[in-house]
């Protein structure tokens, strides 16, 4: 229940398994809109009463067992605790903790650093009422800070105005920045910085469209650069507050307040010294889920982001798994081999990247066993996959779609892949393309070995001339099947590798 | 083993419920290429019993418990049938049963009434060696015939020229009608025809592209017109064999073979006095399936098609059953309301589609919640539903996704249902757009009144003003969450009847 928003979730889990989320409702409360000396006002505590009342009525009915209510700032800071502690827990149907400042920034931790790959660097969070800046050692919480600086707040105070001034803004500069003076951990720290709460969603969803973003509404990792937040901040200022919601991605429940929220996360990120904030669609509801899913470990960390979220899919498509974990392995041992004889570079993201789409690959079959693989690929990119990049998501969807059938090409995905491009220089020399036909290849080849479901195949071993990729196997039993199905991926080999796919048995040294 | 292709197909299933396709191998093996008064072709044989040892390892490995190995007109026609037998049997690892024509067409049967709403008409089955034409009545299997006319046997004896003549085309055609000159229950017939088989789903195919059918590659349940053929056989003719796989849809492996399929079947739709055979993706194979799956009915047939194709997606996308029953009799019980209060005229397909999109509304939550309603309109239309007609699966799948978010429209698969409205001209006074708001304002106001998942809402008693429907429920406990709910609705509501909406509670008399 925060000072903006009320949002009830609702997550199905297994407790150590995979999880999902199942139902969800959400209120533009405004609870702590109007707030003065005397606390919350009564308009916003009548708002919030009948929300909160229907949230239970929704938790008895619908059988919730384990129901975690919380508020934040509104309720922590406001003078008329009692009346508005009240008012929410509807005379004691629901049992509302009021989080500390400390443990807002906790739980906002608890879901950033188990739907992202953060080890170090900062998470802001910013609500209607406070904001939270905590630093991340090692996935560990370091120092953290509140201040009350959340966006009806800060909306209040400085932005209330139809149309504010250029002066208006810059006081609400000056006051953010006043507010941070003294935290010298935070002061030019650089690094990865992760973004939570509504405003920076909407901040991100806004600059998706301007920039026509390929992933449109993929908010999850979406890395919204400062410069991208300050343009919005000008074309928000350039309207009325009852205009604002025209700007592409900007709801009306949110067209005053955003404003307000952009200056204090773009004055945030310069004090850190900060080029891009990276959207974290998970946040406090997700924390206090993970304390739950997680227990009784502690701190409740999910130890490999990225398993998880392949393993959450192959869950939830109800994948074969002894099939897609012998395929990843002969897959990767493929992969191997190639690195050994000098056809390719090792490189631990590619590796990731086959055994993710290794385990994924026959995820569509759920919908059809005909065009599986354009199904997988559907499933998997709008399932997304925390932890990993858009990019890398992409490729993953693309080998998906690629694992059988037509050449596998980038065509779809073309445009997201070659953003990436423009950013980063470090990438394979054969670029995307290259990428995506080696590790095709890798998985076609090893997906056809093991054709016959019966994980007969047990090694490879390559060797290469300057016509011939030769590919030995080990087997148990009868590897007829899966050396014919295997040589159909020739013309895959030689696209990706200029040589002709070659297959035997190999007999082991005695 | 059929005389064209062998195919092996896994199926998944329990015994009763639901079944998927989870495997599929296939190989044009040409077994009747090449056969003369010694039989089957020793490079045939060869050929076959490479494919047949290929199965045999595969099903083994796979761990498939129960194999039905068939073969058809090629080995039953054969001279050499003992030899044929030897071979494809790999030596007594696989149990082949040569099928008699009349098991043939039974089992065509089976796979067509039991993927269909086929209750009387015909169904039409063209192989490689033979076709069987059987007739339905009431759902049984009536007359049969079965013709040595299949696509590879007439294209050797007709049209196999590199370019045949026209004079080649009217000596093939003259002979199918000549065959078929006897059967007194086939000639002018009428009525419907359902089509099976590879040559006629590839005639799908092609038409699909020819046209830019909007539902590109959704054959099952396609209606291929006699005019649609006859235009193929004209594209197909104007070429040399060598260069028809130029024509979109046209494979390299039945390239030469089509245009013999096409004729037979031309011609025998032309004798049946049918103007579009119904392209069904099912035969022979899910035939052997389905006497498994249903046993021990007999005959094996699924009672209600419809019913069935949503029943196997509910249990595929794990929908929660009690809640998407609990919708879908609200639903139903607002249509008939609606009905009783003149707003529609109640309309039984209407009917059915909106309970087949009840069960389906939150088929998306399995891929996100986010956009689950978008989600879920990509799993219906992809995974199909046999036994509705393309321009219904389209309101379904509409339907679903506008369950919830904006006011459901029509754009996306405008142009199927366009289509559809030029060919059948018994629709709703509203049209397609019509139907589509009314059926979704009766999904949505159905869903926010079991918002709280908890069934409380008994039943819904309805009135109307001119500007207002009144909507009264009664319910078990507090209705608060749903009548606020279901509140939000009232612009889907004006936009379907001119009305806004209101609700309140009813007590029943006393």
């Amino acid at each position: 229940m925060g000072s903006n928003t009320f949002r009830l979730v609702v997550f199905r889990y297994r407790p150590g398994g995979s999880f999902q989320l199942v139902d969800e409702i959400r209120h533009a409360v405004r609870l702590s809109a109007g707030a003065g000396p005397e606390g919350l006002h009564p308009d916003a505590l009548e708002r919030a009463g009948h929300a909160a009342n229907l949230y239970r009525a929704f938790c008895d009915a619908a059988g919730v067992d384990d129901v975690a209510a919380v508020t934040t700032s509104a309720v922590r800071d406001g003078a008329n605790r009692t009346e508005a502690l009240a008012a929410l827990s509807v005379d004691g149907g629901l049992d509302v903790r009021v989080l500390s400042a400390e443990e807002e920034a906790w739980y906002g931790y608890l879901g950033a650093v188990n739907s992202t790959t953060l080890t170090d660097g900062h998470v802001l969070d910013l609500g209607g009422g406070s904001v939270q800046v905590s630093q991340v050692t090692g996935r560990r919480l370091g120092e953290v800070v509140s201040r009350p600086l959340g966006a009806v707040r800060m909306t209040e105070r400085f932005l209330a105005e139809e149309k504010p001034g250029r002066a208006d803004i810059r006081a609400l500069r000056r006051h953010v920045a006043r507010e941070l003076e003294d935290l010298d951990w935070l002061a030019g720290a650089g690094g990865r910085m992760v973004g939570i709460g509504g405003t920076i969603r909407t901040l991100a969803s806004m600059h998706q469209r301007s920039v026509r973003y390929p992933l449109m509404g993929e908010l999850h990792g979406y890395p919204l650069p400062l410069s991208g937040i300050d343009d919005l901040v000008e074309a928000m200022a350039a309207l009325p507050a009852s205009e604002r919601s025209r700007l592409p991605g900007l709801k009306q429940d949110r067209a005053d307040i955003t404003l307000a929220g952009a200056i204090v996360i773009g004055t945030i990120l310069e004090r850190a010294g900060v080029e891009a904030i990276e959207i974290c669609s998970q946040g406090l509801r997700e924390g206090l889920f993970y304390e739950r899913f997680l227990s009784p470990a502690d701190p409740p960390l999910i130890p490999d982001i990225r398993r998880q979220s392949v393993m959450n899919l192959v869950d939830t498509y109800r994948c074969d798994i002894p099939h897609v974990e012998h395929v990843c392995a002969l897959a990767l041992a493929i992969y191997d081999e190639l690195a050994r004889l000098g056809l390719h570079a090792a490189d631990a993201s590619e590796r990731e990247m086959l055994w993710a789409a290794g385990m994924l690959h026959d995820a569509g079959v759920l919908v059809d066993y005909n065009d599986h693989h354009k199904h997988g690929y559907y499933l998997v990119l709008n399932a997304g996959l925390p932890g990993f990049a858009h990019h890398e998501l992409a490729m993953i969807a693309l080998l998906v779609r690629g694992h059988r059938k037509g050449l596998p090409t980038l065509s779809p995905l073309e445009d997201i892949l070659r953003r990436r491009a423009a950013r980063s220089p470090e990438r394979p020399a054969d670029g995307d393309e290259g990428t995506l036909r080696r590790l095709a290849a890798c998985l076609r080849i090893a997906e056809q070995l093991e054709r016959g479901r019966a994980r007969g195949i047990r090694s490879v071993h390559m060797s290469a001339t300057k016509a011939a990729l030769k590919l030995d196997v080990t087997a148990i039993g009868d590897p007829s099947v899966a050396l014919w199905s295997a040589a159909l991926e020739s013309p895959v080999v030689q696209r990706a590798f200029g040589r002709r796919l070659e297959l035997g048995v190999a007999f082991p040294a005695a």
